[in-house]
């Protein structure tokens, strides 16, 4: 086992202790890989102090015993809840926490049916996640390369943009391109947004056809060893009109207001108010319908949140995204968004894209 | 609405109707893109005879307005399980059928704290998946074009396959030339496995190449007008040895038997066994970790189950996938699978590629 899985698990088994928990149940892909290396699509870790056990199924024994160490690999018989409630009630581990936001009604009453009576399921949501969003300097240094490929990515693929191309070939040769510097996958579908489209914030690439006068919204972000970066650029094809480049600036000295709020004590509310209120001055805030950005690490949306009225204080090692944009139905949007590392004091911008209004 | 649309509506309804439900809580996204066209990747339905309501966020609104006819769109505010609790209240909708298996505890909670105690939450698991498990002629000459697409870039691919390629290089072109040929993107994250990571039949591409004498399983699908593919080809480096030989002779001799098999009112569990029976015979089976296949459609993993003692009887509609395989650790896997739909008294194969072993 690795040093910083040795890490974690000793602040997860601390926090359990604290709880009075017996074990933790932990239910979700990232946590599981965050705790162990697993890459497997399914199965149930048990965190407890007498020892790690995995409980998955057949297609995933050899790789589980491959990828961990220090975990003991239980085989499922029957369903993934069963076969764990199973293990659980014959180790007499009773006091349970589990994450109420990963376990289905179906699989916590199929928990309940095999632990009978004598078990008590107590929630324990968010403590992997907590962990998960204080990066180290060897998680900060993969995100900082993952963020950089994607920018690379960007600007090599500007030279494609002009009217004529489709938003699907565009998406495309991006995501190519990431895995060709060795990124595992896009972070998630790539948008590719143009004129109107550009309205829809998730909008997905289409087969339209890009036009002259038109912006286009680029999100796009990669998984570099397991981490996600996230960034968006909206470029114009043409020179843009001074309602469009209002429209820009606005969102650029918005994205900039924000950035620059970020440090180690300031609240995510706070942040996502700097944006908001640069947009609000403009006469733009209502066509800023999202909140300023997300967490980032080994999922694309993970805490804190960065959102209208978030209490939570930002920490030196949290990772998120800053992306305000303005969306304007029937004739396209605008957004800019970078990933930010908080330092105490300060930041580090890990997208190395210049911000400035591009016109191809 | 198209009559698509109109008729699965209809059908639902007649099913909430007979369960004596107020409303159908539809809070998965294969869900509610069959009944309604609506694409955004966050939302809640509530279908009722009284009409068909999406809660959805800002960034989905105008998404949501353009992509559905017929359904009221309803901007949430706060929670999406609290906004649409608010909802259900304000309408007086009081028997609330739900998924327990789509429904997280905490969505639930969040439910009841909103309706407070004059509504009742009633399990009503698995009906829009029950309808979507019938595909109609539209759907299935989709799916067809979506299987011809994955088999025509694994034909174009093969050219590639030589020593010394690593297998993220031929994952990444498949994926590339997917959807250079109008797929959105691949069905699930493409497999290339070869030598002894063919032995775990989800490996992820890895930077390893390729190297002679070795097995590469080929595992890949695409999404073509929303309808996944997902077919696998093994192929070997040079010439196989009579070992190697015999396993896929074995597992070609089970792929078939169990396509054979698939026709309506034969049980799941009948053709899972016709596969399993032949590797059986040539004392394979405990070689054989999986499940023989599952459903196909809008998702890549869909009702039914073609596994061990399934009950649950094709019909003629269906669409599943048909993949036996062997897996020997440290050496390596072969794995065989195509798209089959269900027609009575017998079935289409989807999937144009040659099974025959394929020597490069």
């Amino acid at each position: 086992m690795t040093t910083e899985h040795a890490k974690r698990r000793k602040a997860l088994l601390a926090e359990i202790f604290h709880r009075k928990l017996d074990c933790l149940l932990v239910t979700h892909p990232a946590n599981w890989f965050y705790l162990t290396g697993y890459t497997g699509e399914s199965g149930a870790l048990i965190v407890s102090r007498r020892g790690i056990t995995l409980v998955t199924d057949g297609r995933f024994i050899v790789q589980a015993a491959e990828e961990t160490r220090g975990v003991k690999i239980e085989l499922q018989q029957g369903g993934l809840l069963a076969a764990t409630g199973s293990f659980l009630k014959k180790k007499g581990l009773r006091r349970i926490g589990y994450d109420a936001s990963q376990l289905t009604v179906q699989q916590l009453k199929s928990l309940k049916k095999t632990l009978g009576g004598r078990w008590r399921g107590l929630e324990a949501g968010g403590l992997v996640e907590r962990l998960r969003m204080l990066k180290d300097a060897q998680e900060l240094a993969v995100m900082r390369k993952a963020a950089i490929l994607a920018g690379e990515v960007l600007e090599d693929v500007l030279k494609l943009i002009k009217p004529g191309i489709r938003e699907i070939e565009i998406a495309a040769e991006i995501e190519f391109q990431m895995k060709k510097r060795g990124a595992r996958r896009a972070s998630f579908e790539t948008i590719v947004a143009s004129g109107p489209r550009g309205a829809l914030p998730h909008a997905r690439p289409t087969a339209k056809k890009l036009r002259k006068n038109e912006l286009v919204v680029l999100d796009l972000g990669a998984i570099l060893g397991h981490y996600c970066s996230d960034m968006t650029r909206t470029v114009h094809l043409g020179h843009a009109s001074k309602r469009i480049r209002g429209w820009y600036r606005s969102v650029q000295v918005a994205q900039e207001a924000a950035v620059d709020a970020v440090k180690a004590g300031v609240t995510c509310g706070e942040v996502d108010a700097a944006a908001r209120e640069v947009l609000r001055k403009n006469g733009l805030d209502n066509y800023f319908v999202h909140s300023t950005g997300h967490g980032l690490g080994l999922e694309v949306h993970e805490d804190p949140r960065i959102a209208r009225g978030q209490a939570v204080r930002l920490e030196a090692g949290n990772v998120i995204t800053i992306e305000p944009g303005v969306y304007v139905e029937g004739v396209g949007g605008v957004r800019i968004e970078d990933d930010v590392a908080v330092q105490e004091g300060s930041r580090e911008v890990l997208t190395r894209v210049t911000r400035d209004l591009i016109e191809l």
